[in-house]
């Protein structure tokens, strides 16, 4: 560790992702909060906005147009998507890295994200620069870049459930199917029918089908690593409860395939990455909350000849926040497990 | 209505499915209650095991011994699979008609049935004469019928979700995946670390991965209806709320579709079924709680040419305890909906 | 019965009380819903606001201005307190008896109303008029009543769980302190930061401290029922639940006190009162959830010289929508039970 | 920090409380877990009975009678009360300082422990040694003693609450009520009819009315304070949460009373203890959930003249595993503060 801290900016205070990124980067020993803003919120102490964080972290907020006055060396956009674009191209040549949280620059072109998002991309220099902030992927790449596109939750679970199998081209065209189901939390922070408690509470329902964003980030990713166009099949789920997705994903298999056979694929693939872990047993979303772990439990159903790939991560975290900062670490050349060591919380 | 009321005994009454019979029973105008048996309660008050009865029915536990001693002509076996089949061979010519709650008679074959539940059968010859208790399937054979095997929760929502498309052959061969989301309940009201609250609240996960025996429930029916062996994927898993099962479908079609096309095969196929609803946006599992509904909701994908099929109902109503009313209902010549006219509980 | 059904209309119908008349009044057989109003909603089925009523009751919604059209028997006001005033003052003479269920007629006097409710009164002259709607209290007033002003939900919860002792003046001057619990619903169906899920789930607190204006309706019914003003420690809690409320009432008792002559007292009070369940065990509030039911159980406590009572209530039943219904059994001469036989669903 | 690590053991694995002590030493950087028991499960993985800490704690489980062959410097006992005496024992001499976290050593003397526990202690010796580990009253003691007993949950809560006032002897006698709620993991791991989900969730009840055991530990520590023998009516109530208290006190106070003076006393008595938060506004137990922070929130109403008190904890951290590390920072002379950073986990 240096002794320098590195500055960090986190722009965006009132949403889940802000407030994880405060929490994490208050206790990692790398870095400094210089300023948190929210243009709605100038003035108010962080606190009063996430009142957790009574006597942690009280320090005001400030409009956005402060990030300019500070020598900063990480900017992070905890932003709506179509909102964070202006801001990349404000800040891009600031001297700090920016690390976007938004879904803005996942994408491989302007015009993939105008078809799915249904919204002009007012900064389209971006996609040739931004990084997909996927570590157990293209931590090389992370490295090195000044602009990293984090990841969308529900891609990170899908596509760590089936990057090792893909990798080495074994699924089938047009087979995957991702059933996936992720807590309240990833509805945001604002107050609508959506997000009233007694629509979710004791319900359970999908939504988005055949049509979420999410999928074309799945397609690009998946289809990158097999070095070939990939359809999915994507349908989110809504839990009644706050974090964690799990990620139900089905899919035929080119070749002959067994258990031991698929284990081994998987142990391959991950054995460096300290935050996927092979389960032995399906894993629930419990068994990660709170932390940045990744856990996959593949099963060959013989019966049926298909893969069956349970995965499950906490949606703000490692599908957020975590791997916000999990970007950070490899971008500054800190240990990678940096302000990350936290034991999921159960119960 | 007769002025005769039909004398039923409820079997088995310390679970869920006991209780929730008792609660659709007591406000049935044709039944009249004469019996609930507890081997292990004996004596003791019905409302001392579950106490929202308190002063509506208070009536003393007897053992099953009694039920030969009431001339009856229902009776409800609420009991454990393996344990109702014995009940049946002994009660087979009592007099009554048996509504098996179990899994005991709803397969084909004694050698299936060994097979996906590991147990010896003791009255084989049940099966020849055990009617599938679907209404919306069945209901001609369920008015003859002298034993009903109720059918499992899974296979209820399971199998109304694709009915339409297997009994007119459009599913392709192998391509039906069914991921399957259901609330605690149907895990029973045994105590055990599977059921113990911290497992399961804020929790979610997969159990039962390419071997659940509801597996071959589902591919029987689906298989008959389309008249050709049929291989199933099923998947359940376990969700933080007491009730409700929720199906996810997946199903690659033979042919031509389109939505148009796909809404009007479900709406022809359900539309003299009064607890079937055709819906128009996805339903959520509490749509439907604490009624006798099936909600089902299909969806064309002509981006990845799948039928996906949402369908929902109370594990313990339509999964189960309002289901066998219903096959009792047809059984005896009542009007199909007496006692179940309930409106869901929402929220 | 008589042959001729009630002619109802329900006065707003975007709410949870609202839906749950409609529920309630639906399997009510002595009553035909004429007409269910929503000044934003004309035109459009109440299914639609309300997924659960799906085939059972999409009639459309019309305005309030259809009222006057209508040669009505009863109207229900599910409004917020402050804009039932109106309606009541321009129905008054309509022929139709009215029952409100805003808090704008539960109170004496205009000036209390002012002073609690920090609002105008428009129609002060209907506190003349209105009569309190707790039919356990006041079933002989009801009963001739044209306008009835529909207790709270937690002074129904409150007052039932004290009269026995108010009635017998055995309380103590301010000794009573109410710890109330309710679940989410008591809030209502605007979607707010205080209705979020995510600040309701798995969290609790307290809210409206010493200042609660439900304090008043309990402070006066029991002082009413003592004949001597009393003043009550109210302070409601918000539970992580959808339905359900439980009171903790705390009180010194004048005299002397055993348990046997405690639980006679509340025997005799409650012994023709088929709604109010005495219980031997401390009940929970799943106990009459979905049902008519107010559970009490009172402790005496002889190390502290304590009663201690629980009670618990389905807020939108017996807080509600239930006993507005059997306000309006008791003025039209129906058996009082008239569709409130439900029992409570549980699990 | 020194840079020999404490060499610690926790004794007793299988429940709540030894898994979180687990989760926040394994972060400690003063602390090497030195050994982790269980006697039913001595060979497995710690990481079987908690999958949260795959990879990251997967020591082997070995019997208690191992704790003599290390050269320990402290040891944790997770044990149910009624067996911890046994151990405390056994290694008073052992050289390593224990902390016990059962109720064995935390009242006054035998005579009180067997009334209200109603058990015979084997080890009545201990008494005059423990030390009650509530640091924010008894910082001085706690450093220089070998036996800890570490506070229960709801007196953690209660006590803090209420102690500015007791201290100060404001309180009138007898007057004190704590209201007090807690999450299900206050009722062990046990699986039980009371930790079946189906019986919590959506559900919340009362228990241990006027008997509860923690009653006597709040009375004696409020007592001990004012220093005169002091009656408190406690009633505890079963959330559907996971974790959390949150307790409500009702207090008379003696002489003049303000807000300004209420909160000037509270300030003044917690104003260098880092782990109580005075809050200006009502906390909820999401607060401070996932940390070692109790919040206190104290209002004065004049209208009925009491005091009422809000105070929240974690019971696992604060009420338990936390508090437990506290004290060992306390012992041992670390930061106070070591290990003990955590931001509350919201939402």
């Amino acid at each position: 560790m240096s002794t320098q801290k590195l500055k960090v900016a986190i722009v965006g205070a009132s949403g889940f992702t802000g407030s994880e990124l405060a929490r994490l980067l208050l206790n990692h020993e790398g870095v400094s909060i210089e300023m948190i803003t929210s243009e709605s919120h100038v003035g108010k102490p962080f606190s009063d906005l996430h009142p957790q964080f009574v006597d942690r972290l009280d320090i005001p907020l400030v409009s956005a147009e402060e990030v300019s006055n500070k020598n900063l060396d990480v900017i992070y956009l905890a932003l709506p998507h179509g909102v964070s674009m202006d801001f990349v191209a404000k800040w891009k040549d600031s001297g700090a890295k920016i690390i976007d949280l938004s879904g803005d620059f996942r994408l491989s072109t302007k015009e993939v994200y105008e078809e799915w998002y249904n919204k002009k991309h007012s900064y389209p220099e971006g996609f040739a620069t931004a990084v997909y902030g996927l570590p157990e992927l293209f931590a090389d790449k992370i490295k090195s870049a000044s602009l990293v596109a984090n990841p969308g939750c529900y891609p990170t679970a899908s596509i760590l459930s089936m990057a090792p199998l893909f990798a080495k081209q074994l699924v089938e065209e047009k087979s995957l199917i991702i059933d996936a189901k992720s807590g309240l939390t990833g509805a945001g922070i604002k107050a609508s029918a959506t997000t009233h408690f007694s629509n979710v509470n004791e319900n359970f329902k999908a939504y988005g089908i055949a049509g979420h964003r999410h999928t074309i980030e799945i397609e690009e990713q998946l289809g990158g690593l097999a070095g070939s166009q990939t359809a999915v099949q994507f349908t989110p789920h809504l839990l009644p409860v706050d974090r964690g997705i799990l990620v139900t994903a089905y899919a035929k298999i080119k070749g002959e395939m067994n258990q031991a056979k698929l284990t081994e694929i998987y142990r391959d693939f991950y054995q460096d990455k300290p935050f996927v872990r092979l389960r032995n047993q399906a894993p629930g979303i419990k068994d990660v909350r709170g932390s940045h772990f990744c856990d996959v439990f593949p099963v060959w159903d013989a019966r049926t000849e298909r893969v069956i790939v349970i995965s499950v991560i906490d949606n703000l975290l490692k599908g957020a926040a975590s791997q916000a900062v999990h970007n950070m670490n490899l971008m500054f050349g800190l240990s990678e497990a940096e302000g990350l060591n936290q034991v999921p919380l159960k119960p």
